[in-house]
């Protein structure tokens, strides 16, 4: 393991993180809040820390995959610790760990709340809050890539521990360049949500704050109700955005690239929005079983299912009320997630592709055992070694969620609560059922649980192996 | 697909399960039963069958791996459609999905039930319950094929289709030599278990039906106590027998071939004990915590997680009202289920270590991309076509678990009785939580419902393939 390059590397990274600062210190301003002194002081932290580590000269060059991985897992802990300090220090949120927690949900785009009472925030915090969801969607490090010119082959190596799906495969060639389309896209489908929110009298504030939110999927609201209190055309706007931030980003760039019929064969693509539309129009019937009008249903649960599948979390109803096979579905959804490179978390509408392609494979090769079969997704055939990541990836998944469960369990709160909560935050979703249901929040699990829940939702969000090595010991051996 | 020699084989298979009514038959005239009528129907239905069915004289006595899937999976269900008639007939069922659910919950060694009153049977019905169970536990076609015999290559085809397990691989020479070894091991054991269960004041019907069901890691009980009311020393041996019954049979097998060093070398049954003790132990403690003295609450656990790792499902006490972290610890266990080539059901230890040796595996060679390891288990490497397995067992698994779930739930009952009924009958194990808990049944599901659980048990007691053959189009094809 190369210490220095890592250390070297964080501290360009910290030190570009003393931007972020700058437009939540900017809105604290403009409202005239005393909060702003609070963005100035980590303004400070960031360009001192990332000074100091910046002076560390590397004399090994070499920056490997483990490098990468080590290296991106420490940046995310790194600036949520710093980012925490905001909402710590203003005494928003008295506890470390819970600000710390917040922080993480926000840059994961989980969206998971441990306060009661949002609109007790400023602007500032707020949107500092929403923020966070807007830099983590995208990914920090590939918005700093975007920028910044580092040398070759370690922005690949970050690039792929960062970004979300089994493949980077189509975009990596050319990195600077993929991913400088990649943040215009982002950049203006952000600015096209904040308009059209505007011409629907959204207020500007809300407009931006929400936007974010959307961007990143993450689920912050800014009002208790979450989406709730706001006009049928603005939940609609924002229902159809959650869907469009929820697709592959492969999906536009090809678009741009004028590669229509390229795009338009991404079988992930597809799958998503077949999937989308089922389980609303299922949920709409389920629901209209019990009351309402069925319209009003499909209202409610395209916005809804949109919502967790898309693992953003904004919610307008309480669908921890819906009977039981709707909230079955809302479970699984949280679980699927959207696609790979897209803002949202969850294990991938292309995994599941991949793992149903293999069960259909190893069937057929049981009953004809010569044939030899290749997996094909979209007419390329699928690499053994992604087959096999995409397998590990699934056992991981499993072990985690299980250790999480059983220690959060030690709370003793009812079993869907903690089952949903680390599905919540593992898949960066924001609400579960029952106690964490869109009315609830995470405020009362004890600091150990929160401990747990801030590593599930880094390792959701960074799709496990990074934080893994973090507690691989053969990982930190200096060779 | 060569449907004359499997018509020809299940004839065999037919005409030989005719043998089961008998043992019932014999204990109906013995309590001097009306009963006996019905397993005579029975007897006689099966013989006339399998005459039937054996005229069919196959051209091409071709018999491959589909053919034996196939074999297989149609072997249970027809042995089952006329097992489930005695409780059909006599009116004890009065519904034939009913019978049929409790038939196939016996044949796979589940033990979950549709009676509310199971003391209102017969001896002969309670026999003839406890009786599938012992005939389920090794399995119906290694049973015949330990004594018929069988032309050369089909055996091993139905053989790797019955057992449990990733690999029946140092079992597989000399089948016969080695089925006959098997049932002895089984047999004997069970007697064993009569015996000491006699020497501690049990009455002999109730010992032979317990101990059929430990054998089988059943779980059907004959009283509506289950195990509840029976002295402690019975409680305790069967806690052993029913941790006897779970260990890889292998390791029983080397132990008569005198291969000591090979069998405390089997890295599955040393997991299997620690995991035995180290979650009986949590429990005990988790338990304490809430009320009981921790000696009297150790006697418990152990039977608990003995009863819930085997899948047998014998019950002591209502653990459904156990803390969570108990009851967490308890659902996971239903999961990991016992050794593979035992009679018990579930995920299987031996998986368990491929999945975890796998993911060490990966996390490894994401660092040190050069480095091909190998995985070993036992000092032996691995096959790629059983990790491959293994990997893909596990995504049928969670397709046929989520897919259960969903259908399950429109019974509306809550989410943790729909989730652990399923986990209950796909892992063969009896009781779940809520509903579905110790004190609970089955029989509120709707017919779907119970139609879904079936399948649920026969995929989980077939480790899956051979049930997912049946709905796979490309199998049925003549050629």
């Amino acid at each position: 393991m190369n210490y220095a390059i890592i250390l070297y590397t964080l501290g360009f990274v910290i030190d570009f993180s003393a931007a972020f600062m700058i437009p939540p210190f900017l809105v604290a301003m403009l409202y005239g809040e005393s909060d702003a002194k609070y963005f100035l002081v980590c303004f400070a932290i960031c360009v001192v820390l990332g000074v100091l580590l910046g002076g560390i000269k590397p004399e090994n060059k070499k920056f490997y995959a483990r490098e990468g991985y080590i290296t991106v897992a420490l940046s995310w802990i790194i600036i949520s610790l710093i980012g925490a300090l905001p909402f710590y220090l203003s005494g928003y949120i008295p506890s470390y760990i819970d600000a710390l927690f917040e922080t993480i949900s926000g840059f994961t785009t989980t969206g998971a709340s441990i306060l009661t009472d949002v609109e007790a925030l400023s602007h500032g915090m707020l949107f500092w809050r929403s923020f966070t969801h807007w830099i983590g969607g995208m990914g920090v490090l590939v918005f700093i890539l975007a920028i910044l010119p580092l040398a070759g082959g370690e922005n690949m190596h970050l690039m792929k521990a960062e970004s979300p799906g089994p493949s980077v495969g189509k975009l990596v060639p050319k990195l600077r360049k993929t991913a400088f389309y990649l943040y215009a896209i982002y950049f203006i489908m952000t600015i096209v949500e904040i308009v059209l929110l505007l011409i629907f009298k959204m207020p500007l504030f809300d407009a931006v704050c929400i936007s974010m939110g959307t961007a990143g999927t993450g689920g912050f609201g800014i009002l208790n109700t979450s989406l709730g209190s706001y006009s049928r055309a603005i939940k609609t706007i924002v229902t159809i955005f959650m869907l469009l931030f929820g697709v592959n980003f492969s999906f536009y760039f090809l678009i741009v690239m004028r590669k229509f019929k390229d795009a338009f064969k991404m079988s992930e693509v597809r799958w998503y929005f077949a999937i989308f539309a089922f389980v609303s129009l299922v949920i709409a019937f389920n629901v209209t079983s019990v009351s309402g009008s069925f319209i009003e249903n499909l209202y409610e649960s395209t916005f809804a299912v949109s919502s967790v599948m898309t693992t953003t979390g904004f919610s307008t109803v309480d669908f921890n009320k819906w009977p039981e096979l709707s909230r079955i579905l809302l479970v699984i959804i949280m679980f699927s997630g959207a696609c790979a490179g897209s803002t949202g978390g969850g294990i991938k509408i292309s995994r599941l592709i991949i793992y149903f392609k293999s069960t259909l494979k190893e069937l057929s090769s049981l009953t004809h055992p010569r044939s030899v079969k290749v997996i094909n997704i979209d007419g390329k055939p699928v690499e053994r070694s992604v087959l096999n990541s995409a397998m590990i990836f699934l056992i991981a998944y499993v072990f985690i969620y299980v250790v999480s469960v059983v220690i959060v369990s030690l709370d003793n709160f009812d079993l869907i609560t903690t089952f949903t909560a680390v599905a919540a935050t593992f898949n960066n979703i924001g609400p579960g059922l029952e106690l964490v249901g869109p009315t609830g929040n995470f405020s009362m699990f004890s600091p150990l649980s929160k401990i747990v829940l801030i590593f599930d939702m880094l390792a959701g969000r960074l799709e496990i192996f990074p934080m893994l090595l973090l507690f691989t010991p053969s990982v930190w051996k200096k060779h």
